[in-house]
């Protein structure tokens, strides 16, 4: 098989391996579930388990020399040249509370390259995909960014302030400053990432995020025409190691990086 | 006509104003619209207008002799007894987004009490509703606040930390160290009031809410056996009058709200 046909059953797989997770999740979707909290400090619940269990078993049945690197249950074959990276439930805050703006987060890391990112929403059915040289899809039809001729008329999303150490928070001051003001929505994790591949958001800040958080969103921003970089302006998509502190930006238009890290200037 | 059947043709009238503000977004979200910013600096769309529009229309052919009070076409009749009470997109910011997380608001204040709510979602077909002195509904299902034994486990909700003034956020600051640190969601506006009536959500803390922004939201919280009250305790069902800086809390269970004024003691 070519790389592409190789890439294209991946992708495939990616696929069931959502739906898996999705199969697991609705149902306790606004309903009852048991949850605990972890050693730092934010919660796991059952549906969060139910999910990355169901597609571990699938990855274990299917492809038993990749590795597996699980929010919830750790590291297989963390040697192996292809690494699945997967979240069951990005967002936990969020599927705890009732909002529909959580998602499965599912990323295969190629040599330390994430060659294909899914991000599934199971409740609302939105499922945004991408594979290294194609075009990045909501549904199964094209997305892109949307330009942003102005940092001025952007809008920013970040998931919470509570996430920001005080420097980091200084240099979303600086960002939010630099933005219409009131053109910034909280919370969301994911979801904001697939709303900026689909042309709606134009620029994602957030801190402490860890590999299996933001994996699978590169793929999906830059398959879509976007830029995932650390705060640094460092690209994410070259390779595994964690972004600095987890500091992560998504700007649709590649072109307002260089205005979003000036913003941000005290923070560099 | 009993008051009883005058209340339910009113919220019948509710429920259409909700269906005709649903068809003039559902078209626009995630689309184009034009939109310009506001005096307070806030945006309003094509979207909001025109689903006021479509809401006023009505109330002008059916309830000739009823106040409107609108968020973007201002106050009709102002001495009116009755007043339909109109937020048409509230959470803009999310709609503009692309986040379906915002609300049409829609609320009948009868001599200055909230006699009818309703907080509907149109892109994700939800519609929380309530007539005073029946159970608030979601999609025609009654629903109840549910029980919050202890404040430490509740789940908290509010909009941006960018409504909140310095000793505003101090007091909520005081909120959040009493609640489990991780069970806060951001965002959502109106949305979390609907998910607090649901049982999903145990209290939403906010500042700079306007009487079109709450007056629906009591009548729903309130018909679900919540409270809404301002920082202070003062229950917000017992006129027209704006909370005090509009400063509201929605606690699910009412037994919890005394321990959350003690927790935000800072700004009593």
């Amino acid at each position: 098989m070519s790389a592409a046909a190789d890439l294209a059953a991946d992708l495939d797989l990616a696929n069931r391996l959502a739906d898996a997770a999705g199969a697991a999740i609705r149902p306790l979707f606004r309903g009852t579930w048991s949850e605990e909290r972890k050693a730092d400090a934010s919660f796991v619940t059952e549906a969060d388990r139910a999910a990355e269990a169901a597609m571990r078993a699938i990855l274990e049945m299917e492809r038993q020399q990749d590795g597996i690197h699980g929010e919830e249950y750790g590291v297989t074959r963390e040697s192996a040249a292809r690494q699945w990276v997967l979240d069951p439930i990005d967002g936990t805050t969020s599927f705890i509370a009732g909002r529909p703006i959580f998602g499965t987060l599912i990323a295969l890391m190629q040599d330390g390259w994430p060659v294909i990112g899914v991000i599934d929403q199971p409740v609302l059915k939105e499922r945004w995909a991408s594979r290294v040289g194609e075009a990045t899809t909501l549904n199964g039809r094209a997305i892109r960014t949307r330009p942003c001729p102005e940092l001025s008329g952007a809008v920013l999303a970040t998931t919470s302030p509570n996430l920001f150490g005080e420097d980091e928070a200084d240099a979303f001051m600086g960002l939010a400053r630099g933005v219409a003001q009131r053109k910034i929505v909280w919370g969301g994790d994911c979801y904001n990432y697939g709303l900026l591949a689909s042309g709606h958001i134009d620029v994602v800040c957030e801190a402490g995020l860890k590999l299996h958080d933001y994996a699978a969103l590169v793929r999906v921003v830059e398959g879509a025409g976007g830029i995932m970089a650390d705060w640094q302006g460092n690209p994410l998509d070259a390779g595994s190691a964690e972004a600095e502190n987890g500091r992560v930006l998504a700007v649709g238009d590649p072109a307002r990086l260089e205005d979003v890290l000036e913003a941000m200037g005290g923070a560099r």
